[in-house]
């Protein structure tokens, strides 16, 4: 099979031989062979050839293509919807929104691009004064696998916009929603070698981010690889590393957390959408000691149990879908026994189904004295009382990681003070934590990312400012700095 | 002598002696002892300490507060500019324009926070949709010897308009001017801890940027010391790193370069400015064989040999003063032998004369094959003759770096074709090299930083950007998703 796109042509995979499952029921969606590491390289050198004549080409020009392809993506929309429901196993109704935001995104980096990036001119004591913004070159692209279609994306649109030339890689669990999206951009006209595609696991992976040749990487993924990225890089400061890793996001309830369902479908959206999948998904959930908490939880363990679990193009649509490997579901079970060893107890003891099916776990870990800090990437949600607000916000920023954290209160002050201490980049209240604004920036401080925001922001970082002082000739001026002469 | 300031205090240093030379007389015109570690944990401490409560002040407190550093820096100027010149060896009318560009960085940053940063509200399907932005903690900032007050002013000044609280190690040459920075941004009432001074060489240097307890570092210096800061930094993305380091600038000049001595004056205004101490100075000539060009390289050698050296309060101003020690001076010319050896011709041949003063050097390197691609950071010009434009802009392109690059041509499809394939930060036209706008970014491609650009860009590295979504309550949609059921 022709599973890599270079320099504008369909080849095979000379690297280990890879499939893609369908989390749901088992079933090889996809299979090819990885890139080697010389296919990497060639993909990087079909990137640099394209490069010199797609940064030069006027910016109107690159705009109209990526418009073209977001009238693609929109006439494709179910197609796209259904090839992530397939391979990730998550629910056709929320991969709708995904094929949505796909599309939203081109808009707003064109936005972006102008607002934080652009062009600007003015006169300055007979001089033209001109700041632009120019390409970094080739930017590597890998992809996660939550959202396989839309936060690639939302890296590529920005890098293509201002002129730079990509190499992607697609998360290895994701093949066929890479292989699609790369099917689009060719159909919108993108020149041959300007986007590439890549597949493959981590041996790819390396060879594309040891590429001499790139001039950049930006990457969505978990810490773990986020850091070892950062490592690779140190000493090449000439490389733009851009990072979105992932959270311990902390959800505090107030005393005062208004009406209880409107409460507990906040902390349901916050911890189990996606099947707890999200970056920004609620991990730890702060409740006040006493009655009204107590009702609250006891709620929260009622709701969450009956949320429908199913294979994403059930009739009747399920909340949540399977995760997106059998190996996945099995991680959040190791690491739900491990809590429990740890003294945690479980309020809904979730389980292993067929295939990467998972039933949603909370569990009480009050009595834990030193909670991992961890990031579980599924639906597990961990609760611990508290008495004292204060002292939930300092829990809450006992983390390393700093990207989402929510707060449920109809209290003013709580929020105000919510507000000032919390550390993390999308702070929201009395809504899932798990929604972002798309035309916002994106990315949190600590072990979340390294401070190159993405989304509204990513523009800043696909480029970089060349400012100029410009006049027709050079002057030898009336008054000359001391001490030159030129009788 | 009580050389640090610590939660504001002075307190004596109890690492290694050191002292501040004056490059013209060698006189001792600072001496003190440099911060050991302790003492630069107790610094870090202090500035933790001071961020808890300088965050939380309103914005527009901390605006005053660097609104009342402006005036105290206007009214001060002529002191600042005198304690620069004798610390440095400038000439006191080009350390004058330094003190006027402190002053006037104050309202820059202002307006750069609320450009970059700032806050944003509004209101989408009912909910309130804000942007903010939050500091990061406490910053390192260490200070370069060329422009001893400015540039570090560039990088604390938006730093604590963001709310970060600031660690300051000036260059280990410059100890008496950072002194006096710190002295100003106490008498404006900046809080306890806000700022803390460290004076030191290397030792110290490490120190602080090896603290456990600050979160990022501003660093104005050598491509190498900030390679080194790189890797230090390695697995460590939580920590903002910004590098602003140097470069191997490029200055071409078409056949048609206009008026002769206005051609010259650009070229030495690009290279010969500050003893050629500016990160920006122009570092290799590009002049067309022939004619035309024989007579630009006559006039330039001629009017160079002319230029004024002197003590930086000689009556009669120099154009230059020395380079910032005996060693910069030393270094300078070793470079010098070392191209000779290599095969370049000296046009004019610079002397190390009395304390570090040295005279201006051009050479013709035509030659060389293999031209170093190095950054000698004094009045060493490299002179190369081309034939065809184009392989100019080719060979202006042959560095690591990517600071600043310069055109003089009076052909604007020469300047487009210039702009179009120049890679570099700082791009001008007729206009010396070393002249940026203060409004716009500042920074370039390659080993001359890590794409964090400074100046007006700087808002952008002291903060990260905080987004939330808000409702006075939480809701239970009229809609639900699929799967969950409250009933």
């Amino acid at each position: 099979m022709q599973t890599h796109f270079i320099a504008g042509e369909w080849i095979s995979g000379q690297g280990d031989e890879i499939c893609s499952l369908s989390p749901y029921n088992s079933e090889v969606i996809w299979q090819g062979h990885a890139a080697s590491k010389g296919q990497v390289e060639l993909a990087v050198s079909s990137a640099r050839h394209a490069f010199i004549s797609w940064k030069k080409r006027p910016y109107a020009e690159r705009e109209q293509i990526m418009v073209r392809f977001a009238e693609l993506v929109k006439e494709n929309a179910e197609l796209i919807a259904e090839t992530v429901a397939k391979e990730t196993g998550k629910p056709l109704w929320e991969t709708r929104t995904e094929a949505a935001a796909m599309a939203g995104k081109i808009a707003l980096s064109i936005k972006s691009y102008h607002q934080r990036t652009g062009t600007q001119h003015k006169q300055v004591a007979g001089n033209d004064v001109t700041l632009q913004h120019r390409p970094l070159g080739v930017l590597a692209v890998f992809g996660p696998y939550n959202f396989p279609v839309h936060l690639p994306n939302g890296h590529i649109v920005p890098a293509l916009l201002a002129g730079n030339s990509v190499v992607f890689k697609p998360s290895d669990l994701t093949p066929l929603c890479g292989e699609l999206a790369i099917k689009l951009w060719y159909q919108a006209g993108l020149p041959a070698g300007v986007i590439n595609l890549v597949q493959g696991a981590k041996e790819t992976g390396i060879a594309l981010a040891e590429s001499t040749q790139i001039d950049g990487l930006l990457f969505t993924g978990s810490a773990n690889t986020g850091h070892i990225l950062h490592r690779q890089f140190a000493g090449q400061p000439d490389k733009m590393l851009a990072l979105e890793m992932g959270g311990n996001n902390p959800l505090i309830v107030s005393e005062q957390f208004g009406e209880l369902d409107a409460a507990v479908h906040t902390i349901i959206q916050s911890a189990f959408i996606s099947a707890g999948q999200r970056c920004t998904c609620a991990r730890r959930l702060y409740i006040p000691v006493g009655e009204a908490g107590d009702a609250l939880i006891a709620r929260l363990v009622e709701v969450t149990k009956k949320l429908k679990m199913d294979q994403p193009f059930a009739q009747s649509q399920p909340f949540m879908g399977t995760l997106i490997s059998r190996t996945a579901a099995g991680q959040i079970i190791a690491a739900k026994q491990s809590l429990i060893e740890l003294g945690a107890k479980p309020l809904l003891d979730g389980q292993l189904l067929n295939d990467a099916f998972i039933s949603p776990t909370i569990l009480e870990v009050s009595a834990i004295a030193d909670l991992p800090d961890e990031e579980y990437f599924g639906p597990l949600l961990q609760v611990a009382r508290f008495t004292q607000f204060e002292d939930a916000v300092v829990q809450a920023n006992n983390t390393q990681y700093g990207l989402s954290a929510g707060l449920i209160s109809t209290r003013d002050e709580e929020w105000q003070f919510f507000l000032d201490e919390i550390r993390a980049g999308i702070v929201n209240r009395n809504r899932p934590i798990t929604g972002a604004s798309g035309d916002a920036p994106f990315g949190g401080p600590g072990a979340s990312g390294n401070l190159r925001p993405s989304a509204f922001y990513a523009a800043d970082y696909c480029a970089y400012p060349m400012a100029s002082i410009q006049g027709d000739a050079p002057i030898l001026p009336e008054t000359l700095s001391p001490g030159i002469e030129f009788d």
